[in-house]
């Protein structure tokens, strides 16, 4: 079983893992975790869904059946989860430590039955399905009282930390709210109470009227390099409406979603050359997830550096790419060429062996 | 000139860095950065001191010439400054965005004369003097006015983010005080005000106690793996005299900061094959280094696993490697065979091209 342990100066939790636990002989090799099976020994790809535990979800053709092919989008839980999903929750203190049991949910959301499809240039009605999973699958875990936040991320390439290359994402629900989602959130309150106003529509109208940093915009969305990118490309996703939480997105503004994601990844692949990226969703913890001081968003980080001793240290990133550079670059990608350029990307990639 | 930008929502601040600035073609072979060059070719060798700017400062033989060899430790200007020292410091606005020019100081320190030496298994007696060498840099530092901290930092291996082999640390003064730092300063002051006692020597006072969480320790340190350490092997050295100051350390104690530095990372380096890590000096803000509310220590953090979308979007770290179970790992290495591993280690490292 997982524990949780907070540190007693910062406050912030950490994760012990219990059935991943390392020993020092599982680093001595200091080799980074393997990506990009084939498909017959890949636990995501049709024909092989017993080799993950039962599904969770599965938007499916009519006449399949659950755990078999036939399926579009599946969710399954992680084989090896960080947090469990049993058991009350149990909190206690050691000395002057503090201490909670692992209690949680550790999702895979597996984005396609294609193994070799590049996630960045799925059919947008299939990117809008991946996003109605994530919906589905918030609502029914925010019922739970157990749970304070649920965050939706992707790691994609191996040195984004994806240990497996059949296009996936995941979800954590988490006991307690993290630490950055607390600092978001008191950033947001802190800025509202002063001013009145959402701080990230400000941000939008700012970056609205100076063009300087934005990537791309649909109807409901905005794509755009923050003027504090704390990464090379940093990119975030911001809704034009004001809303708190993700799941709260109306129907119809769903497609413009999916349309704006795949388009940005789409960019961000073809001009970095398929870089290894993590995104995530910040959405507001559960129990406020009706808040007016909060404005959901995704954020999009390509792993193009190495955060050495002083971002270690002090938290300070050093960006090398001002956002300027990395929006105009973006813009500047022929999206219209993407259709026929995923195939030399994936071989590309598969050259460098990612 | 380096620039400095900051975020609007959590208040963090971003380095923009002028001299270093990257394009997106610089990325697309996702090289990471080289270390290890011959050292014929090494700034950091005797003989090529004209290839570093104009020394700071250097220990050296009697006789022996400025900016020529004979130094034992020396410490120059970064070449590629994260922050650039000469010029006012400015600070302004754009609409809603807070900015400064990136004024403060990047220094190498050079820790020993032999490219090859393995920094691990210097000798204690040149430890105590690349101390010394912190120490005279942050005095003199500290009396700059628009310098608010002062980081002291070393990147080990290149996955660690060193990008020269030749054993040196680094020192980053910045003009405003690291969020890290403010969070444990914070964590700090809000546990003494509850209690009326400093949460670090609470957590000696429990950890010399239980011992599970132990190194090692001598007569004035303790080197500890925390108790919700955030990576594997994640290690604190902590000063048994309560001071917030590394720069107060009494003369007499710095022998023993070097003999447990040099034990420590011996330990790890033979525990876990010579892996990469960062160390950092936490060390109260320049304006407050006298004060009752903080405990300087070095926090060392190899580098085995990868942050993931959920480490990065969170701020929670996932550990694998439970903080007793390396504690005991470390306290099992025998640190009487290392006088003749070093060069064992270092081949071994060479052969995996490190």
């Amino acid at each position: 079983m997982p524990e949780l342990r907070r540190d007693p100066i910062t406050g912030e939790w950490v994760i012990m893992a219990g059935e991943r636990a390392k020993r020092p002989d599982d680093f001595r090799s200091h080799a980074v975790e393997r990506g990009g099976e084939a498909p017959g020994d890949c636990p995501f790809c049709p024909g092989n869904e017993r080799m993950t535990p039962p599904e969770i979800l599965a938007f499916r053709h009519p006449g399949s059946q659950r755990n078999g092919p036939g399926w579009w989008v599946r969710v399954v839980p992680n084989k090896y989860p960080a947090l469990a999903v049993e058991g009350e929750l149990n909190k206690t203190g050691f000395g002057m430590y503090d201490w909670m049991n692992g209690v949680g949910a550790h999702e895979v959301i597996i984005e396609t039955p294609e193994h070799d499809k590049h996630p960045a240039f799925l059919d947008p009605r299939q990117i809008e399905d991946v996003l109605w999973a994530y919906r589905a699958r918030y609502l029914d875990l925010k019922k739970d009282p157990r749970l304070k936040a649920i965050t939706i991320f992707r790691n994609h390439g191996r040195v984004a930390g994806a240990s497996l290359s059949h296009p996936h994402s995941q979800l954590i629900a988490t006991p307690m709210v993290p630490g950055d989602v607390v600092r978001q959130l008191e950033g947001a309150r802190r800025y509202m109470q002063y001013r009145d106003r959402c701080v990230y529509c400000d941000i939008l109208r700012q970056e609205l009227d100076e063009r300087a940093r934005l990537v791309t915009e649909n109807e409901h969305f905005v794509a755009l390099e923050p003027y504090a990118s704390r990464y090379p490309f940093e990119t975030w996703v911001i809704p034009k409406r004001h809303l708190a939480s993700f799941a709260a997105i109306p129907a119809e503004e769903q497609a413009s979603f999916a349309q704006i994601l795949g388009e940005t990844l789409g960019r961000i692949c073809l001009c970095l050359d398929d870089p290894p990226y993590n995104y995530n969703i910040y959405t507001a913890p559960c129990d406020e997830d009706e808040t007016e001081e909060f404005h959901w968003h995704l954020d999009i980080t390509p792993r193009l550096t190495i955060a050495a001793g002083f971002e270690m240290g002090t938290g300070i990133h050093i960006n090398v790419t001002p956002p300027e550079v990395a929006a105009e670059a973006l813009r500047n990608v022929d999206v219209t060429a993407a259709a026929r350029l995923p195939e030399e990307v994936r071989a590309r990639a598969e050259r460098r062996g990612q």
